[in-house]
């Protein structure tokens, strides 16, 4: 089960936790475009007492839960995608940059965090093309990358489910069934991504729309103040065994370039980050200090890393600056504030969006995603949905064009602080103004005034743009505000946006969706603790907390638990009363005909409209 | 701050926490109308620096957070409301009934937990009159309960605010201010209550409904596998220091009479109970062994201690009961299932539907207020919005106009299970169908999947069904469905709903809700860490999270923090930015002026629009 590796080779390595959750095991769909690919999905076992399949769930943990490999932080995961971009053919080694002292903020001797112990020459594309998965997807070429999210959304199933649909999908035409085609149609008209970077062959693709199921993206990365590299690997590793389906590296101070290695040959998931942080150590903290050069050469390092997307905040303009001087909060985009800082310091406009023809052609050559960030969020209740917001989200729409133009696959970042009946504004607004790119919402936070439980305040506001049609929730954890996540707080973060995109998904009726809750349920109703545990987002959790009270295997199978007790558990009676109302078939005559019966032997009672009379 | 009690002067009494919160001191407001109430609030200060008054805030901590008060376990709270009760003058005193063994399920000598030591003989109204709120405001007397309850809403404000209102109401019509005759009003028409037996003379009363504050409400109570009294009176007054605003006390098992006692003698709040659970505990668990006579009893018994809302299951209808056979999760509510049981088993109507009329006859003759409860709710998100949900909704509505005809104060529970999708019909329906009665829901859990994190699950949909007009929010902890909440179980299940509530306020355009948010946003902006935490909802939680990495007494002024250090503080920098930009005079000039200005000097950038061409 859950456990810390006990193998691991050498010391000074991180500790992870690998091996497979409870009663879980690692299934793998072949494609049939591309035979090759290796889908992996979870499925989770029930007693055979329920008579029922396994539950097949999404799965974003990687090999690291799948007891039939073997794992090593010092090796990386095997480079499955590095077929894939051989076939293709259109790329070349890229020669162009050497690892720089400034990469690693001039840290040296025991500071220095030593380099990945395997380096392998990164590719770039020959010639000026453009390699990204929607230049594929416009010239009509479904990808090995399309084919597997294909299957990984629709979790191994070939065909539509039989069952009904429900949900409301706030316009966004969810269809039935996944196929490899549909997910080329929505990547070509820029209403999906799948952030994919060439350099990048250990991941495990993934998509990010509104027509699938909603994402999670894991911050984390070390600051001046706190953090190392083992700790970071071993939360990147953590975070995706709860669920996170991307994880952004945040990291500033020191060893940023040699931390991020380590991340990424280690990582199945999308690796994020805003090359703005690792751009400013190189200049010492001093934003207006920052050059295009500076930060140019800052892409095409982390480009030929493998980062597969950048938070690039091209859309702080500097005539929007003044729009936030009122502001409560000011701005509280880290990216969004050392922009405008620099803008105004030479009163000139944003390099990021001068140059941003230069960057769509470094994005371009390796597939790094755009998600255009929103340096003018609000950073309160009091300053959400106002002048600056709205602003810059029309300005990212224009960048979108320039970046599709480009065949660049683009997200845009949302906000922040929003009360509930301003959410629904975000949405449509950012639907309309960015021509349906996908959506990637920090929260938001419904209320400023839960320091310490903002996980909570944004699950809110994160369930419900979701359910709108947000394609992927960025976590907030219980630290927020306060201090750098810890591995405890990365899985409660983890977790609580696990329910929200859950919600979300329930919400807006996305196929197959509810089939874990209907199996948690019926595990529940039938008193199968085990399976409902299993079942749960956090089984060791759910367990444990069964246990405080009722801690021996016997009550695993009894038929109340500690809330209720015996007598009063009404899942127990409610089982005596299936009997019972079966007995009286009155079932089969229905409540109508039962009604009747009633008048007819002429109850002693009268209808309570009568009574009320 | 925050301490045990050293002074309790009994052995074995509940060891329970006093004394203000962080910052925090009470204020008492005397009424108009009435002028010998006090109507407290909490004022919560700020520092200097900011040049601001204090923050005032509905407090619900009742004398325990006031250092000036000396409360004793063992003599209850100051009996504040006798007097007004006695001016009334249409009560007297109750001697029908005297507390039996089987009150306390036959417990004698060590396992008998012993009686509160102070008793006083019950009052009950003369002559079958109705001593209810509801008959008082329909005679047009404004009660000195009304006027409190007005200038606690207001928070001590005697005008409305000069702040524009924001929110949407979902067509609640929330007044800017609250008065003693709204008030009044809105009791009369039946859209909120004031939950308050006359024989609960301690209580700091409060009102529910949707114009007003959402409420929130806290479950506690023993079952036959665990808990005491001792630790029932300490959860009591955990949950009110935290903000619970109403408490149920759903004990089980042995001894639930004394423990009531001891419960209600030192209660603030509006004490809720399900009187079928200790009927059920005198007939020795036998659901068909139930009968009026028993329950009647238990009604008057519980009326006379002063229990101040009987939650009954009246709507469980015979009929209904084969509406539930197909579900995933049949019938969840404890007392909907006991109903269901006693109507199979004797294939008839459930007494207390038949029987509602004198049910109605006890509730006016003490004030206690119906909670009509949703014994169908749903168990799962398979189940919601059924129609064994629904019929038991039109049978809720039916009553509720049979109660309101006995001037009988009336409150609806709702829901338990619902994906998002489907909750605003659930409230949508219950205003058509019982006449805007307040709802009073359980979450609801927009997800089955989340066991050991239900509060966040539920928090969700409370959030959202408090914003479309739900007036009370029953918490869910992170126990629900898997034990009984411990004392730190209880505090996050509060937290948890505050927060929900608080973003119901805000999104419903509350007046003055979004005053503490704009304080703390203000003191985060500053970098007032001190006012930061005492502003939050757990300023222990804050400050302990923030010390976990900069525990120094200057870091509380410190111009960053451990998440993003110093040089990425984007707060820091955009008071640099709020500075240059003054300089620069471009607030002055405006967005559009700078715009002009820029194109003027001929740029050598253009603008996107173009460049994307």
């Amino acid at each position: 089960m859950n456990q810390i590796d006990p193998k691991l080779p050498t010391p000074g390595l991180p500790q992870i936790t690998t091996g497979p959750l409870p009663a879980s095991c690692k299934r793998y769909v072949a494609g049939v475009i591309h035979p090759d690919i290796r889908v992996p999905m979870r499925e989770i076992a029930v007693h055979p007492s329920a008579g029922e399949p396994p539950v097949a769930i999404y799965d974003a943990s990687g090999p690291y839960t799948d007891p039939a490999v073997q794992t090593d932080i010092a090796r990386g995961l095997a480079p499955v995608r590095s077929a894939w971009m051989a076939a293709r053919g259109d790329c070349e080694a890229d020669t162009a940059r050497s690892v720089q002292p400034a990469d690693n903020d001039f840290a040296t001797g025991t500071r220095l965090v030593p380099g990945f112990p395997v380096q392998t020459i990164p590719l770039r594309a020959m010639g000026g093309k453009a390699v990204t998965q929607l230049a594929y997807a416009r010239a009509g070429i479904i990808t090995a990358e399309m084919e597997y999210v294909a299957i990984r959304e629709n979790l191994g199933r070939s065909a539509a489910l039989p069952t009904p649909r429900d949900g409301e999908d706030c316009g966004a035409a969810i269809p039935d069934h996944v196929t490899a085609e549909f997910v080329r149609q929505e990547i070509a008209a820029g209403r999906a991504i799948i952030p994919a970077n060439i350099n990048h062959p250990e991941l495990e693709p993934m998509i990010i729309g509104r027509k699938f199921a909603v994402k999670i993206n894991a911050n984390m990365g070390t600051s001046a103040v706190t953090s190392s590299m083992a700790e970071e690997v071993d939360k990147m590793v953590w975070s995706i065994r709860w669920g996170a389906d991307t994880v952004m590296d945040l990291s500033t101070g020191r060893n940023i370039h040699n931390t991020r290695d380590w991340i990424l040959r280690n990582a199945p998931v999308p690796i994020g980050t805003v090359p703005l942080y690792q751009a400013l150590e190189k200049v010492d903290g001093v934003a207006e200090n920052l050059t295009w050069e500076i930060y140019r050469d800052t892409l095409i390092e982390q480009a030929e890393q493998g980062v597969d997307y950048f938070t690039i905040h091209a859309g702080v303009r500097l005539h929007y600056i003044p729009l936030t001087v009122n502001r409560v909060t000011g701005i509280v985009s880290r990216g969004g504030s050392i922009m405008a800082k620099w803008c105004l310091h030479h009163h000139r406009e944003n390099f990021l969006y001068t140059h941003f023809d230069e960057i769509c052609d470094i994005m371009r050559a390796y597939d790094v995603s755009f998600s255009l960030g929103d340096g003018l969020r609000p950073g309160s209740i009091a300053d959400a949905n106002d002048a600056a917001q709205f602003a810059e989200l029309e300005t990212l729409g224009e960048l979108t064009q320039i970046a599709w133009a480009k065949d660049c696959q683009v997200m845009i970042e949302g906000p922040g602080h929003v009360a509930m009946h301003k959410i629904r504004a975000n949405m449509d607004k950012q639907l309309a103004t960015c021509g349906e790119a996908p959506f990637y919402t920090l929260g938001p936070l419904t209320t400023d005034i839960a320091p310490g439980y903002d996980h909570v305040a944004s699950a809110i506001g994160a369930a419900m743009i979701g359910w709108f049609g947000t394609a992927m929730l960025c976590y907030v954890t219980p630290k927020e505000h306060l201090g750098l996540p810890d591995r405890a707080d990365v899985k409660t973060g983890v977790i609580t946006y696990k329910i929200a995109a859950h919600a979300a998904d329930l919400a807006k009726g996305l196929p197959g969706a509810q089939a874990r809750d209907d199996a948690l349920s019926r595990a529940r109703f039938e008193f199968r603790w085990a399976d409902q545990f299993n079942l749960s987002l956090d089984p060791e959790t759910a367990r444990s907390m069964h246990d405080e009270t009722l801690p021996k295997e016997a009550h695993k199978t009894a038929h109340f638990c500690a809330m209720c007790g015996p007598k009063f558990c009404s899942m127990q009676i409610s089982h005596d009363i299936r009997t019972g109302a079966q007995d009286l078939e009155v079932q089969k005559e229905g409540m109508e005909a039962m009604t009747l019966k009633f008048r007819e032997k002429g109850e002693v009672y009268l209808p309570a409209a009568k009574v009320a009379e």
